[in-house]
Formats: C-alpha cells, sequence, structure tokens
C-alpha cells in the first residue's frame, strides 16, 4: 500500500511541532489563528486524514493485524490477555481480518518488529496490549501513520484525548464499585479493601472504586484501616489477609483487587468471609466467589470497530463497564460429607 | 511455492490405494512384492519425498505458520493450549517463523481455511491441536502435501507410525506414574486416583500410569475401591473425593488426573491429605499442591523441529516426558494466625 501522509509530514510542511498539529485536530481553540490556518493548509495539501489507513482497512477483504503476544504470566489472573486473545481472533475472523503473532523482548524490540512488519506488508493495522507510562510504542505508531488501537488507556500522556490514539479499556474503577455496593447493600458496613501497592494506573483505579463507593456510604472515617496492599500472590494475599482481620476484628466482607487476592482472602478466612474478587477467572468459578468481569468479548469488538473505523460511536476511545458475577450458591470451604 | 507431488498422487500413478502407498513407505514387508515396485517407481517417477516441504520451511527466511485458535476453554487447565502458543511462537520468532491464528467452528471448517491459507499462499506449514479418534483434518494435509505436525496423537487410527503424520505428545501415563511412585516414597499404600469418566484417550493414559505405580509396588489388589471418577469440575471432584474418602477411611493420598481434579481434593479434604494434580497450572502454584507439568518448551521446540525438519533425532514422532514439581512446603489450609 502507498505511504499515507502522517502527523509528522504536515508538522513538518506546517513548520510546526506534532504537538501543535495534534492541537489543531484536537483543541484548536487553544492554537493561534495564523497557525491554525497553516496547519490546516498543510493537511489539505498532504491530504493528511487521521484514520484514513482505518478506512481502508475496513474495506480490504482479507486484511492481518499484528499483535504481540506477551511472555506467559505465570498467575492466576495471567490468562486475562489471552482470553482477550481468543475474543479478538474470534471476532475478527467473522469480519475476515486475521491475527499475526509476534514477540519481543522491550518495548523498542517491538517498535523493530513494527518496522519489520510494516516494510514487509505483514500487516495492515496492530493491536497493543499491556500499556504503560511514557509507552514510546504508541509515539512511533503515529509517527509512522499506522492503524492501531490499544487495550489500555495512554497513562499519563497528553494523548489521552487525541483524536489518533484509539484505546479501549476496562473501568475497573466502576466495577470494584459495583463489587463494594454489594457488600454494603447485604448490610455489611466493615468492607475491607486488600489491594495492590500503590503507583500503577490499574491498581490505583481499582482502589478508587472502593472508596468511592465507602465514601458514597457515609463510610469514609476508617478507609485507612480497612485497607491492606499485597503483591499479587496467593502468599501475600493470605499474609495481608490475617493482618487486615487481626486488626479489624468485625471485619465483615472483603473486596479484593484480583482474584490471586480474592483466592489469598477465602483461603486464609477459611471460607467465613464473603470475598468478591476481579477477572472472574476459572479460579472464582472454581472456588465459588464473586468477581468482576472485564467484558473482553465487548472490549475484542470496540478494538475491532475502532481499528475498521465502523459503527455508530464516532469517538475514538472506549471505556468498557465491567459486570460483577456474583456466586453465593457454592460456599467456598464445606466441611468433608463423609 | 510450485504444487509438491502428494501421497494422493503416487498413488493415482501407481494405481493402488493411498493406504498402499503408505504401507511401502512404513512397513514394506507387508506389500507384494510387484506392487511395492510400482509404487517405488511412481516415488522416483513424481520426485515424491515425505517432508520435502518441511526441508523447504527450514531454509526460507521468514515463514508463517498457521494455527487455529480454539475456543476459550474456561476450566482451570484451559489455559494449557494458550501456554503451549505462548512458547511457541517465542520459539518460532527466534527460527524466523511466525504464526498467523484462526478460528473454525468445526473439523471440515477448519478443513476449508487450510484450502484458503494455501490458496492464498499466506502459510507454509500448520500446527493441529487438539487431536481426535478419527481426525479428518490430517487426511486432507497429508493428501495435499502440506507441512504439519500435530500437538497431540493421531489416536486410534493406523499412522500412529505413519512417518508422513508427524506428531508431539506428552507421556501422561509416564507423569501421573511418577506422581503416584512420589507417594508411594513416601510410604503411603493406600493412595486414591481420580480420574476422569473412561473412553478419552488421555485420560486412560493418566489412569494407566496410577495403575502401573501401584501394580509395580504389589498394590493391585484393591485398585477399584480407590479409583473414583468426575467430569473435570471442581464441584464433581468434591463429591467424588467425598465418596473416595467415605470408602477408604484410611486413604493417604490422592493423584488427580487434572489440577481441577486436584482443587476439588484439596478443598473437599481441607488440605488434610497430599494431593497431586496435572497440568501445574496457576491454581497449583498459588494452592501449594504438586502437580505434573508437561513442560510445553520442550514439547514447542519439538513441534518446530519435526517442522523445520532439523534436530539429529530423525524419528517423525516425539513423546515428552513431563516433570513431577513438589510442593509441600505451604499447606493449602491453615488456621487464620490473627
Amino acid at each position: 500500500m502507498p505511504k499515507l501522509p502522517t502527523v509528522h509530514d504536515v508538522a513538518r510542511v506546517a513548520g510546526v511541532s506534532r504537538q501543535t498539529v495534534s492541537n489543531v485536530l484536537n483543541s484548536p481553540d487553544i492554537v493561534r489563528p495564523d497557525t491554525r490556518e497553516r496547519v490546516q493548509r498543510a493537511i489539505e495539501t498532504l491530504g493528511y486524514r487521521p484514520h484514513a489507513s482505518a478506512r481502508r482497512l475496513r474495506t480490504q477483504k482479507s486484511s492481518t493485524i499484528g499483535i504481540r503476544l506477551d511472555p506467559m504470566v505465570d498467575g492466576i489472573s495471567g490468562s486475562i490477555l489471552d482470553r482477550f486473545l481468543h475474543a479478538l481472533t474470534e471476532q475478527a475472523d467473522a469480519v475476515g481480518l486475521r491475527i499475526l503473532l509476534f514477540t519481543a523482548t522491550s518495548p523498542e524490540d517491538e517498535i523493530r518488529q513494527f518496522g519489520r512488519l510494516v516494510d514487509g506488508s505483514d500487516v495492515d493495522a496492530f493491536v497493543l496490549t499491556s500499556t504503560f507510562y511514557g509507552d514510546p510504542r504508541t509515539e512511533w505508531l503515529i509517527d509512522h501513520g499506522q492503524t492501531f488501537v490499544t487495550f489500555g488507556r495512554p497513562w499519563g500522556i497528553d494523548d489521552m484525548n487525541d483524536l489518533r490514539h484509539s484505546w479501549v479499556d476496562v473501568d475497573g474503577r466502576a466495577g470494584v464499585r459495583a463489587a463494594t455496593e454489594s457488600m454494603l447493600a447485604r448490610g455489611f458496613t466493615r468492607v475491607g479493601f486488600l489491594g495492590w501497592p500503590s503507583g500503577s494506573g490499574t491498581g490505583d483505579e481499582r482502589a478508587g472504586g472502593w472508596q468511592d463507593a465507602m465514601t458514597a456510604a457515609g463510610l469514609d472515617h476508617d478507609l485507612d484501616r480497612l485497607r491492606e496492599n499485597a503483591v499479587d500472590t496467593v502468599a501475600a494475599a493470605r499474609e495481608a489477609s490475617s493482618r487486615l482481620a487481626g486488626r479489624v476484628g468485625d471485619l465483615e466482607a472483603v473486596v479484593a483487587a484480583s482474584d490471586s487476592l480474592a483466592l489469598g482472602a477465602v483461603v486464609q478466612t477459611q471460607g467465613g468471609l464473603p470475598v468478591v474478587g476481579f477477572d472472574n477467572t476459572p479460579v472464582s468459578t472454581a472456588m465459588g466467589f464473586s468477581s468482576v468481569d472485564q467484558r473482553l468479548d465487548d472490549v475484542a469488538h470496540a478494538v475491532l470497530e475502532l481499528l475498521t473505523d465502523s459503527g455508530a460511536d464516532t469517538s475514538r476511545h472506549r471505556l468498557v463497564t465491567p459486570e460483577l458475577v456474583v456466586r453465593s450458591s457454592h460456599p467456598p470451604v464445606v466441611p468433608d460429607a463423609s
């Protein structure tokens, strides 16, 4: 396919920075009128269109989407990206798109792989996962006019609202809020939270959901005492649960940031407390505790809509609301029936 | 790539069945001398070579392997094929091969997909998973001269030893035998087995490993009493464990055909008995019970050796011996430390 003009080309022709081009596209009011006019002229001259390549992808009969397969994460929630890959492959197949897998040892290596795949015309679009603060991959793709969607918000950078950065994410805050509200609705007030150590966007959002629900219920006077942190292992979660139960003798329920943490709480309390996890993994089904489901089918659907520029919603971002799956009919640990 | 002569072409030219060609290649002694000569002449005339395409794959700079992504299996062991896919993608990348994913709704649909991918020159080889009795997919690939390897034995059909059907499988019988022996080595004699209902090749092999170990230890007088079957869910495994413990009051240990069954036994016995599972899933790590690891890195390595016709071993089959991962330092359920 012929090379499409990129935002980089527009910036060069207009003699401005890429950020200014971005501002003209997204927040024209903050750009001086003469600069704005110069950028708009460059856009017209070059025929630059933010998602021309997405439209092209949609009109092709059979196109290929490249996606990096991360190294296997050997935790209980490690299969989430695999479940996303299943959903994406099935839905892509249905619209004539195929998935090409590759691996990379670092973000820089992944960028080299992008270059190789683009040069060889092996793929027509990319899906990125595991986004992080200051991710250099999206900048490269934007600079090179590539069609892409990230599963994950562009944490902490200013293209949060950039039209050229299409992303889909799950609203973890809303999910944990719903989980907490389900415990409050059962009449509990001492609802503890088992979270990850502060500093990850995902973890902080999930903790925020618990805080929101507790605050809305007028129970925000005691939040520090009701919270414990642990890294994402069952062993760490058991220790944290033990500390929490030791400090809050009349603890009534636990909301956890993941199913690994939830499993630790279930095992440590021997099923004596209601526990809600996050990710709705096979373990939550097997052990019978409630969990927040990320609705990965909806995520995959939104990714494909954005990639092919189809669907009624014209925004370039989708925040999927997860769903609380309530389980209570199977107590996790019961006496031997024999 | 030009179309290679297939076994079908050889059969047509020689005026014999495909089975006869297969016999000439694999068991020449059972074929009448004049027929054998006619087939050998056809093979020479056509330049037919059972793994010519595998050799070609190896010499290409960048080739693509097609693999069907099965629908997500929502059980504890459901991630095994995903873990294989990770291992395969990483090792393929290292030798310049890429993985193209597709989906199919049935074996017949998968064969249609093969045809499409071959016609479009989209892939140069296939990896098949989830083989079953009378699998029509391998026959199609052999007939069409395609390079392929199956992860899984060709259960119950006569190309078990066919040079044209390359396969890799894990020796589940050896794995369960090792698991059982580890319990016998601890001095236990009443080692129960939680298996799947009879009739699946995989399940029967695993049960056979337990029988082998018990028989070798002179403990085969009581096998029926020590065995219970359950479908692969934690709930069914809990009921089966309860029946087993009720019948064998002095039960000392449980060996299970899967980690789902093992988890059921651990939960039902509240961690009071040593339990060994199969698949070394994240759940076995998290709960701290021993489990048999399929060594999927070794499986992926063998698949790639067979696909590229490299490596010292000239046989077309590999049976990988799994490895028992022993865990005992973390009792699965302990009293609350608070």
